[in-house]
């Protein structure tokens, strides 16, 4: 990890917001003299996204050096927690896989119209969401024409999903999530696997969703028959979702499609600096 | 579809077994002259996939015009059936998707290991796996940088899976497959959530595929902790099958990578021809 | 083709100034209506790019259809051509491999710095140059993992070049132009290769374009060392032009970089319409 | 560079021909010991490609460690010097780049027909050709939907290709070589300008080429009006060249497609091999 060093006090002087787009890991170091000088706080890294410490030092082999701030931050998903951001002075903003994953699950889980014990989250992620490292597995002969499985049930977001998911449902929900690499820039697909608890038509799962999301600019609920795919949300802050059933094996499917730059990350982070600041939502952002 | 027309009679005096990669539904109207003069046939198509009539007219649209030929031909999976094969005289070359399906799910699903009610194929292929048609959603710009699902729990793939396993089962199961399109040219991954009745630990688990494939030059079980990956298998007629539990979600993962247009398509038709000449299975393949 | 059928009448009761984007050949059938109804017309096919009615009918096989409309059409080139610009009633929006290639040429043809009878440019285009058709070629497989050249010498661009570079020159200039398909989807990179007149350091090239180029927004001339790069005009009107000598074999290179749908083609179009209208050039544009 | 460290006596005990398969600058170490212990070696890095010593010293920054083998290396493109590769001890097995280019170049500049003071090598390569190296510019995402040009001018390969035209042409020969990269994994595209020294029609000049190459294997002269690509040579050890001619701009134009890790390094090397045994020169090459 490269030196990253950042003069708080200079920064206080000029700044009333402070996006920290730094490392996992990085920001529990500046956030707290942040706060402390009175500043709001927009976090890019994964350090305030768990309430619990433990969640957080046994995903991230790390103890937590600000854990007392964990209690008041925010988790940044408008969609679900806007009235929270709004008067947030920490502000964890999402993971880019976690961010399509909760909002694909949101509605049918907080409706309790599905069996929250065998959720499987099949995500598939564009080269940039593994970040700009310069590694092997991430060199272009190695991705392109390459599609492959990593980190089923052990990848750090699995917990951030299900930590959510449950505040959701009200109660522990237990999430398989399976990544996998694609070889494309920019983009996540998720395709998420339910069982409901009672039937549930094609109707009535898009009208949930089409009721759930109503006021929301950002999300686009596609039409009977279509599918969600990356590449209409490219450069957008948008999760597209499209809803599918299958009767013969009792499965709800829904599929969501977001570009991990924008609504998984800097998209995302603007969305939420603007409804803390009171200006509507999509400023700035297409 | 373009015209194609055979000459029985000609090729009959000069072949003793004919491969038949025709369109789907093409087939059907040579095979049986063929075969009535006496020669053996391997068929690429679709057209002898079914035992069943009716399974091929729901899901191909179309009558079958051969349908007494459906109960002699044999499902040409070797690791499976490889001693029916042998004395094949109708031999139907499975489809590209069905074979890693159903390769990753044999070992689990003959043992009686899991639940059969939702078992979920989540399958990912390349390009090529849509054949070489000129469509709009074959182009290369609406490909590059996309990737989405389609014809979730509506693929003719569906049931030819879904019989194959029922078959190995000893019973009917449940099968959600839900294919995607990956921007690259070759090689087909699916990911395979299965509920195990009974715990299984990760050995266990590799210990039943490496022994129940012991003998099988084509199928490759991952070592622990390493991902099934479509790279490794380019070219080759080769099944890379990684092995995953999830305890906390009670869910076994089966990976499984090949290359759609060899162990998917032609190089199986070479390796059934192989076992049917009394080869080495291995011969002319890599 | 399609059938492309547009209501004169209707459009011209709501518009001033009409975008025509239809397919070359059909934009003529329209034109002389909306010219006659005092609109002004943008055409962003490539049926007014030529002064000569001679020079459309040998490139693009048909006879022109408003030929007498050709000597008032301006050439949209705001960066060689924006007072004409600003009263054009018919403006021809370039195609995209032109706007690369002339941009790169112009300072060093309109000071008379290299020798006109031997300019070489090789092109290189992402897929979507090649519009969007349903034909083999353009397929993902096909253009996947593929590097070709096609049409070279013969491509219909080529007389496009050379009339406008021989506009600058004030005499003929003979152009040989090479175009490649790259496996991406959006970008031109153009490689242009002369022989100066006489020598050229790299800083008196480097100045020369700094200098012509010096009020113009869209124009990017790279520091010294640097290469043009598809990537970092993605989304943007821009041009990035990146310049080398060679001096072994008395060799100028000018490397230019621009995005075939926004400078190449719907950017252009809006910058056009910005100085139509007396609006800043950069109005809506990125 | 990782640390490679090679048992020269335990080699000699088992082997009687060497592959060098080290990074520049290591083979150097090597060699001496084997040739002194009476081995044949293929040398695959750029140790032994140049006669001069300071040739080599200059363009790869090092001193060379054994420069008294330079006289004896035989460079290894069989196509112009197999009665040389039969008798080697030390062959210089070819770069990519200089492979494609030089057998583009060979036919026109061994017959005196093209000018010698300013050939063109614009020469497009996939991402492998630079090396498995864990560096940023070569990440998937720097790489896909990115065209650019790179060190023009002044690769190393440039008087490596320098070098061997002078060789055929009996004369100093001056070529501005400038790569390019391609977002594709595989192959290399030169596209080779020249003007001739006299008129040359389409047919005179693939007359030349099929003559020239009438007995290689490797070479394949494409039909008229037809191109050479990357992807019909990927796998396979061929050099598939096209020919064009611009008799506006006087100029003749050659472009050559190789798999860079086949013709361009490890099939030529067997090709080599080959040709050192007296075994026919397609042994285990496709």
């Amino acid at each position: 990890m490269e030196c990253v060093s950042l003069d708080v006090e200079a920064v206080c002087k000029v700044a009333e917001l402070v996006f920290l787009a730094l490392p996992h890991g990085v920001s529990m170091k500046y956030a707290p003299g942040l706060i402390a000088a009175g500043k709001r706080v927009i976090d890019l890294s994964a350090d305030y996204r768990f309430s619990e410490e433990k969640a957080y030092s046994d995903w991230y082999g790390r103890p937590h050096e600000s854990a007392d701030l964990l209690g008041e931050a925010v988790y940044g998903l408008p969609e679900l927690y806007r009235p929270m951001i709004e008067k947030a002075t920490l502000l964890a903003n999402p993971g880019c896989y976690p961010t399509g994953a909760i909002l694909s699950l949101a509605p049918l889980v907080e409706k309790g119209l599905v069996e929250l014990d065998r959720i499987v989250v099949d995500a598939k992620s564009g080269v940039t969401g593994a970040g700009r490292k310069a590694t092997l597995p991430l060199l272009f002969p190695e991705c392109n024409e390459s599609f492959r499985a990593y980190k089923i049930g052990v990848h750090q977001h699995a917990p951030e999903i299900e930590t959510q998911v449950s505040k959701l449902a009200g109660k522990g929900v237990k999430i398989l999530f399976a990544p996998h690499l694609v070889p494309m820039n920019r983009g996540i697909l998720s395709t998420v696997y339910c069982r409901p608890v009672k039937e549930l038509s094609d109707g009535e799962l898009r009208d949930l969703y089409l009721s759930y999301y109503k006021d929301e600019p950002f999300i686009r609920i596609m039409e009977k028959g279509k599918y969600a795919d990356t590449k209409y949300v490219t450069g957008l802050n948008h999760c597209d979702i499209s809803l599918h059933t299958h009767g013969r094996s009792g499965t709800v499917i829904a599929v969501a499609a977001i570009d991990n730059l924008v609504k998984g990350a800097a998209g995302q982070a603007v969305q939420n600096m603007n409804i803390m600041y009171g200006l509507p939502q999509t400023t700035g952002l297409i």
